[in-house]
């Protein structure tokens, strides 16, 4: 028969999956010796089951009966016993923390029969224990039997009134007796029932409430938000209640065992005398540092002090823990690996080594990319905001400053003039697109991070806070906080912490990126030198490479500060844009092959020289030259903007040769679906001498960069490849032209269309290397496009739970992914030796890059700033985790 | 060590993958004991090895050597022997038939120390003689050495002049002799070498050349046309030379054992005395019935008669026959199954059936779908035709009869009049898209099959004849045979025979058509009895079923007489076009869900309508209706053109706010490539109620019909589901309105997207019924857009052989083919009765209908013209081929 219940002593850490981790956690202390009041957990298989079938599984109830008897034995009190009862907490606790999402219910075991035996207990203290009793009837009313809290609310404010008080604590024991006959007249009111006087009642039915909020409203968004499974169900810790409130000798805190913002070693922590967790939790009540209770208590400082340093030497990290100190008696309620910052993470993970805590593995395990990639943001100098105006959801980080303008079109104008701006909306949706384009951030009242605008800030790395549902947005200004800000007023967003401001504040450029471009060393600052340890350890232990995609000499040779190995997608169509486009329009328009071959001719020189620059920039590294991609009507105005353009030309009598011979272009190779139509390869052998044009360019440039004792490693990438022959038909073009100029380069092609990982094995008989677009082979692979789905229906999708992440940002690991693994192994059967990376931008996404890993990629390219972020996670890939997990 | 050649004594017709079609039945008539002149083949081994390594394989030298010396032996003659040689003839002859693609050379053994001894051999026949030898020279230095042809033909005419005469007939053997001369001089001075006096190094050389025509362009582009493999290589046969010109008592002829036009018993056959084959074959002289030849030599014509008769029973086929009469002896040059017309194919298996040859199985086998739908397309009435004007490719099938226009524009704009127009162009582009679709048909004078007007025409099933040759498009008119044809003059255009006649041809529906709408009896035509004794065999033979594609009554009415079991695929598009456009609008402009759910209730009673209709027509057949799938800004006016519109007003200073709110929309909705957009199942799940009231007008349609005694066998199919966790979402909707509405169907899903097929394991679980949109997985997985791409660089990807056909005319076994299996494999493997079928075009292309059958599906589904031919080519699945391959 399956084990439903855990007493603590038969519980740790590592059963985390049956016992939550704050029930793992509890277990783990009491088995180290330290002071917790005796408990035991329901499993969250028992939560499984109990969803599962609408009902306690079989002999949960009698297990249930048999470790309470354990219980009442260890803390020598009983459940329900009128003169010394048993109060007992009711908490969840599942694998994942889900702050605030679940149920609790506190002070089970109080009844008309009990409280005065809790009076009794507390040294005769009648208002506490009739208070007890009025939380457990409120609590219990509505997170058990769903009673609306204002129901309560109302007969508490009632009573305050009556009592000519403001404050819970100017009603006396009559008062609070008196609110426990109302609440139980409500309690019957509502439920139809008296409420439940036996105490094991009490506790049944508060554990299945437990079980319920796993699937409440609240619950439920939050997992799909942090990607956690919902089929893990949660545990339920039973615990003897301890009392911080009773008196000035008793008190509860919460500590880190270091400083979790900056990673300084030493305690630190909050301590609220005479009080109970939530009171520090509600911040009702100011608290004061944790070293004075020193002053208070210091026998239990003391003796906290020695846990806390038994804990982080056990968890070998640093730990939060809750604590209450009933009548000076010391009592730790929780502990687990602390959540941290990103900085502290980094200085933690060093300082751990320093101290013979951890080997340099392990500290790399402890940081993640997205802790680096928020590092890397430049940030506002908070010791020089002004007051927080409002706080929302961090939806896309960043820090932006700008006007306030309330109407997308304005604001795409307002940008247009230069002027910055942030975009404030109730809501977005997809007329407000250009709009949030042109802003330098965008604002909302409300919505969460999967709400239109959230989605489509982080598709564009746009700077967004949503849902700040302080703030009252209306015709011409929003108001917070009781201010009112009016359009053009400036206002500064912080993505990253989802906190807004009033003015300018100025913003930092991030040191890590001071230290990256190389102005700033990492002795200079203790984050940068744990950020320059933990990557050169990454450096050495990874397998995967990391190069940038990088289509100018700039962008490379910043890539190459970053740690870049080389350049794994230079994408040659901008080359064809700004003052070349009358080249092209040239080429586009061209009625003759001789007239073609002229425009191409002239565009030879200028691509040459992009490349002199790039493999200048490079001077050693590989760089892969993608041949053009795009369409050529792309290089032409848009069909409905040309075609007003020729219409009013003709109504005024004016008509333009020019743009009437553009729009009979634009017309000719108009294409219904472009992402499908005439571009990559396809291009290429349509259009003669195109790519040849370009891999003369390649080669020229490394014939010229050679006799300045430049090294060249050109690769020549063909794009959208479907079929090998398309590939052989490119390949035996470009190895002509090389041969013929002497240059050594690989040839090799995109895997972007779902058909060329299907033939792999083909394709490889023609391929150097492969290099996998996981943008378009995401694209086709779901067949949509993400310039038109991202806002249009995502937010809907990650609603429904259809997607748990977008997959354009983390790879799709079922479908896409499949296609990539199809493409590797059998790639490789062909070719053994073929090179493969990606060059998606899936290249620099932490999950993605550990999926490349195990798909046995060489290496992964990605944008500039996403380099040290790869170089981390491709690190993190090839160790092993030895130590706790600190999700 | 391989054998390289066999002599037709070792030989047989199984051995056609090495002997070539020519020389297995060689080796075959010779093993029946007819008359066929010695020989030996050299296999295409042989070849392979050649064309691998640039020179013979080793030891082939040897082996023809020996050979040489048995027919030398058998022919009692010697190459080379000055009082008696032997001349033997050198021809290709590859496994599949490529006529006049590859070399022959003749008279192989003539030298100036021979030409007497053939002369003495033929009874002093000095002319005939000489004349063999010059002929010789000819065609061994044109095939051999590549001496341009014309320096012959001039040097012909040359002599021809000298004699006073026009005919070669007219040249003595001393002219001849003289103009054997001048050929060794021409020989000579293009290759700088005599012409070879060593039969044996005239042999070895004539080998080589045939192995290397098998890479000639000619033969190149054929088999790409053909798509026929370019590895197999060709084999050579060497033959003992017999003359059919050494008087009236020589002749020649080819025969069939049947009519091969219309089927019909008894021989038939074309003879011509004192000629050889080459003079039949090049219509120099004119032939006679092959009866006649029973008046001339009424032994060699009984002989012959029975040697096909006997080739008929060996072969249990149609054969046709190749044969030479050597002063009055018989012999017998070919043998192969022979090609036949379509109607012959149906009636020729059904007589043999008769006859009791074949059986069922067999003559179902020898009839393809391509013949069967060649037979439904109406046809000119030939016996009211005027004469021929040209002759060209059969590009794309049908009879066409129109006014001629050269402009595409023109033919556009006359056909918006309701005029009838045939497009002619010397070739088409892009450009000519409008006027080719307003065209009844298209002509050209340049390009083949592959060519832009042939492929386009083929994918829109536009008749369409390409490369006539002999006619010449000018301004304005176009001359063929002298005669000028002006724009405006009508022309008909004969799409399957590729023949184009002056004037209007009456078209005659097929007879084959008439006896499936029920309107001819198939006792009233024997092709049409043929055909339907066929048909029903292959329908109790077929493991697939047969489904149409039909959206409205009298489709799926049509499909029902045509024989479909079912509707796979009823879209529901169309049911949102015409007057319901307004309310369609209504629907996209509704600014508020009241305003929605109106426009929603207002379309519901049409749909409900719509499907009753369709299910009456159905009545007791499942009938599968697909939920809407094209995005919903389809149904709106252009962009551009709208944009166009508002522009205009408003300069006119009219401005109108329907258009205005309309383009708004559009903008709003405008999606770069709304292929892959939102639509199909996104479109379901963001717009709240637009598949409710579809499954709802589903449910009530049925309950409609039930009352009426109608039985509905409704099936519901989303399309577009990528996820599982999609298709969960509009099942649970669409069994929720079903089951309150006491209705039972089906709950399906295309698979048209490749990550539906990669993740089919998933997705069964939420499907009753798969369907292949193999349209769309071809779209997604070579990521082109039929749209867009088929004109645009299909021909020239044709042309490099990137695609033997269009991957939308057949299904692409190695790509798309391979997320079908995966899909099909792992479907099952989840939900082994789980129901598949397809209901893309493929469904009804013969070569997909066989990979569907292999791959497991359940049916395919196609428009109901293409019933008929499924339903043939499924029951061709299903029979084991047990004789010959007619191809």
């Amino acid at each position: 028969m399956t084990k439903y219940v855990y007493d603590f002593a038969e519980g740790s850490k590592e059963l985390k999956d049956l016992l939550g981790g704050k029930g793992g956690n509890l277990a783990e202390m009491a088995n180290l010796g330290l002071p917790v009041p005796p408990g035991f957990t329901v499993t969250t298989d028992a939560c499984r089951a109990y969803l599962r079938g609408g009902d306690e599984p079989f002999g949960l109830a009698d297990e249930i009966g048999l470790h309470l008897e354990r219980l009442e034995r260890q803390a020598g009190r009983r459940l329900g016993d009128p003169d010394d009862p048993l109060l007992v907490s009711v908490r969840s606790g599942a694998k994942f923390s889900m702050p605030g999402m679940m149920e609790t219910i506190l002070n089970v075991g109080l009844s008309d029969a009990t409280v005065a035996g809790l009076a009794t207990q507390t040294g005769g203290d009648e208002r506490f224990a009739w208070d007890s009793y009025r939380r457990l009837i409120q609590m219990f009313g509505r997170t058990v039997c769903g009673v609306p809290g204002e129901a309560f609310e109302r007969a508490l404010d009632d009573a305050k009134r009556a009592a000519g008080t403001t404050d819970d604590l100017g009603l006396d024991a009559a008062a609070l007796r008196g609110l426990v006959t109302r609440y139980r007249e409500i309690f019957r009111e509502h439920t139809g029932h008296d409420f439940p006087q036996d105490a094991r009642e009490q506790l049944d039915r508060s554990i299945r409430a437990v079980f319920d909020s796993w699937n409440g409203e609240r619950a439920v968004l939050y997992r799909r938000q942090e990607h956690i499974p919902a089929d893990l169900g949660t545990a339920v810790n039973i615990v003897a209640m301890v009392f911080g409130n009773l008196g000035p000798d008793s008190g509860t805190g919460v500590a880190f065992t270091r400083d979790p913002a900056t990673g300084a070693t030493g305690v630190y922590g909050d301590y609220l005398a005479n009080a109970q967790g939530e009171d520090v939790v509600a911040g009702i009540r100011n608290t004061v540092p944790l070293q004075q209770l020193a002053a208070v208590d210091k026998h239990a400082y003391d003796e906290l002090m020695v846990i806390m340093a038994k804990l982080e030497a056990h968890y070998r990290d640093l730990c939060d823990i809750e604590f209450t100190i009933e009548r000076g008696k010391l009592w730790m309620l929780q502990t687990r690996v602390g959540k941290r910052t990103a900085a502290a993470a980094f200085v933690i993970a060093t300082q751990l080594v320093d101290e013979g805590v951890i080997d340099l593995d392990e500290a790399l395990h402890r940081v993640t990319g997205a802790q680096l990639a928020q590092l890397m943001f430049p940030a506002f100098d908070l010791s020089r905001a002004p007051e927080r105006l409002a706080r929302g959801v961090a939806a896309s980080p960043g820090a932006a400053v700008g006007a306030v303008v309330f109407d997308a079109k304005r604001a795409a104008a307002l940008a247009a003039r230069g002027e910055r701006v942030i975009l404030v909306r109730r809501e977005t949706n997809p007329d407000d697109l250009p709009g949030m384009i042109a802003a330098q951030g965008i604002l909302t009242s409300r919505g969460g991070k999967t709400s239109h605008a959230a989605v489509v800030a982080r598709g564009m790395g746009k700077t967004c806070v949503c849902g700040a549902d302080r703030i009252d947005v209306h015709d011409g200004h929003f108001t917070a906080d009781g201010r009112t800000v009016a359009e053009g007023d400036i206002v500064s967003i912080d993505g990253s912490a989802g906190t807004v401001y009033l003015g300018a504040v100025p913003v930092q450029e991030s040191p890590v990126v001071r230290y990256f471009e190389g102005t700033l060393s990492p002795g200079a600052d203790p984050l940068v030198a744990a950020v320059d340890r933990i990557l050169t350890h990454a450096d050495k232990v990874r397998r995967l490479g990391v190069r940038a995609n990088a289509d100018t000499a700039d962008d490379a040779a910043r890539a190459r500060r970053f740690g870049a190995q080389g350049i794994g997608l230079c994408r040659t169509e901008h080359m064809f844009l700004g003052e070349r486009r009358p080249l092209v329009e040239r080429l586009i328009l061209a009625g003759t092959d001789d007239e073609r071959d002229k425009a191409l001719a002239d565009l030879l020189p200028l691509q040459r020289a992009d490349f002199e620059r790039l493999f200048e920039a490079m001077n050693g590294l590989p760089v892969t030259v993608r041949l053009i991609d795009p369409p050529l009507h792309e290089f032409l105005p848009p069909l409905d903007e040309l075609a007003v353009r020729v219409a009013l030309e003709e109504s005024r009598g004016e008509p333009d040769g020019h743009d009437q011979a553009l729009l009979d272009a634009v017309h000719r190779m108009h294409e219904e679906n472009p992402m499908l139509g005439l571009r990559g390869v396809r291009l290429g052998l349509v259009v003669p001498g195109l790519f040849a044009m370009q891999i003369r360019a390649v080669a020229e440039a490394t014939l010229a960069c050679r006799e300045r004792g430049v090294t060249v490693r050109p690769e020549i990438m063909v794009p959208l490849v479907g079929a090998v022959q398309e590939l052989e038909a490119v390949r035996e073009e470009a190895q002509q032209l090389l041969g013929a100029l002497g240059v050594q380069a690989r040839v090799g092609t995109m895997i972007e269309v779902p058909r060329a990982a299907l033939t792999a094995g083909e394709i490889a008989r023609a391929a150097d290397f492969f290099s996998f677009g996981t943008n378009d082979l995401t694209q086709m692979g779901w067949g949509f496009s993400r310039d038109d789905v991202e806002g249009a229906f995502f937010t809907r999708y990650l609603e429904l739970g259809i997607f748990g992440v977008s997959p354009f940002e983390s790879i799709d690991r079922d479908g896409v992914g499949r296609l990539v693994r199809i493409a590797v192994d059998e790639g490789r059967r062909t070719r053994p030796d073929l090179h493969i990376g990606v060059c998606g931008e899936h290249g620099g996404d932490p999950a993605s890059i550990h999926f490349f890993h195990d798909a046995g990629l060489d290496y992964v390219s990605c944008s500039p700033f996403r380099v040290p972020v790869a170089r981390l996670e491709a690190g993190r890939c090839a160790v092993v985790a030895t130590g706790s997990d600190s999700r």
